[in-house]
């Protein structure tokens, strides 16, 4: 049977060999596509660009081995809106109000009460104790797959105050042509975020193609049983890890054990991944994405309670840092409606 | 020019579609090899290649996704020899003598003493707190990239007792095979060892090309600072996290965030990992290595202080767990020497 097919084969072969590098030809002719269509070009796209083609150059000075290009994103502000409030939190409150609407006893105590009544000067008095306690009760003594359908239940109805989507819309759309161009040139990217680990795994791969096993976050301890044959994780009221500041470059090392090639923050609390990346030997990219559009998406730096940029944007002209300005370089935030 | 080419292209076209067709048919009517030929023939190999197939069937009643085909293995035992005693346990005694010998007070103090002159009667008598200071003077007060340095120094000089060959050539050919047949197959294998994950890191992408991030381990705490403009991680005399028992599953968790549709393991600190991997809907599959074999490797179970198998063993028939015996389904045991 080989042996008859031997003739046609061969034939086909280099006729495919003609075709294939006919095709080559013809590609080599067109203009390369943008691969970073949602962003003005300038001198931000243009680095950006330069850099991924210089470390994915192979023989050249600068190059990257495919399993050592590892990028970390912040996600608050840095891949979704995080203003009026992170995300989270509204998560949080309305997580207390259900609580409180099932518990009749709670509703006159702290501190459902005050948000209850939208009372903020009482919220503002809970102090960081009252606010561990409030994330303990809303995140604590359930099973992990219920929390997980928790938090898809609530996305798939809570909507952001002033654009009226849901949060997971509310992406920044020149951030997800980066992810997948840096996908597309072999890294693997990861979130790097203060957020709760199990308050993102259930929708970061549909929304940025992140799949679970690469989002770090912060966590609670949780607790294994056997309940007859069904294993149980039960999410407990302490916490585990904090992963923001000193947080994220630890929560590298210890869940991916490499050191990024490429990091992207927003805000102060993603100093030291910016650090721990770029403060090293080879091609190093750190990435700031500065909230300059109140007109599209919101203005804040130094003095904003949610997301501060203060120490790291002084931070970055000294260290080489893109400072990305949304409202310059950006063509659009958002994904289109659906 | 894409007009002058167009004849010849499509002509090119027609021509690979009847090499690729061609050459498709000639594939079908050769033998399939073997995927697992470090495996003797038997139930064993024959339940492990039934499904992979049938979970990778396309349309089929039990196809898993891609992105879910999620598979773990332990090491100590499971992927290379433990015995006679945990790899990581002699690198904690040459590190010890390593430390004594630079410093002569220590010489004449426990552990140290024991440890100079083998006196397992003194060495037992540690008890917990001992062997954990022991871990933590041999594993902490250094930062991470002097760490991994000296791992990787020790594995390349330090040899078997029994086999004299570097401890990562004693990994198990018969895993090595499954290793590559399961990702060839569209799985990503993880490994979830009880052993430290920065003891692993720096070894386990060239010995079973499973990279840094799909380790997970038991881990030290660890600090963050800028020591000028050079960031530091420091390894503190803390543990953890310990990922051992129904730590695994804990691990499993908030490491990769998904349940793994496949785990191999060797020991009762296995028994969870097993137990949260098969005891769930769709098609699950939970292998243990039942070390059977005192001429080529070891054998022990039920009584051992290494690798005790003994619930594990009881639980492996109710829950329809393959339990490979070493002896009589492994061809080999280790890759051949270099």
């Amino acid at each position: 049977m080989l042996h008859a097919m031997g003739t046609p084969s061969r034939r086909g072969f280099l006729a495919a060999m003609i075709f294939l590098s006919s095709s080559l030809f013809s590609v080599g002719a067109w203009a390369q596509p943008d691969p970073l269509p949602s962003w003005n070009d300038g001198a931000g796209k243009t680095s950006i660009i330069a850099f991924v083609e210089k470390v994915t150059r192979e023989g050249g000075p600068d190059f990257v081995p495919v399993e050592e290009r590892i990028a970390t994103f912040d996600n608050d502000g840095t891949l979704w809106t995080e203003q009026p409030m992170y995300v989270q939190a509204a998560f949080i409150l309305d997580r207390a109000r259900e609580i409180a609407k099932d518990n009749p006893d709670l509703r006159e105590r702290q501190p459902y009460k005050a948000i209850l009544e939208s009372d903020r000067a009482a919220l503002a008095a809970l102090g960081e104790q009252g606010l561990a306690d409030l994330v303990a009760a809303t995140h604590s003594g359930m099973i992990t797959t219920a929390f997980e359908k928790t938090v898809a239940n609530w996305l798939a109805t809570a909507r952001h105050p002033r654009f009226a989507r849901p949060y997971t819309e509310l992406i920044y759309q020149p951030m997800l042509d980066l992810l997948v161009y840096l996908r597309t040139n072999g890294f693997k990217t990861f979130i790097v975020s203060g957020g709760g680990v199990e308050f993102m795994r259930p929708w970061t791969e549909k929304a940025y193609g992140i799949p679970p096993e690469q989002v770090v976050g912060s966590s609670g301890k949780t607790s294994y049983r056997l309940d007859g044959d069904t294993p149980i994780i039960e999410k407990l009221p302490t916490v585990e890890f904090i992963d923001d500041g000193p947080g994220k470059p630890l929560g590298i090392n210890r869940f991916i054990g490499r050191r990024p090639v490429f990091a992207a923050g927003n805000s102060d609390g993603d100093l030291q991944m910016l650090q721990w990346t770029t403060l090293n030997t080879g091609p190093r990219f750190g990435l700031i994405v500065h909230h300059t559009d109140a007109e599209r998406e919101y203005a804040y730096d130094r003095t904003s309670e949610v997301g501060r940029l203060d120490k790291a944007l002084d931070e970055a002209s000294k260290r080489g840092w893109l400072v990305v300005d949304m409202k310059r370089d950006w063509k659009t935030i958002y994904p289109p409606r659906r």
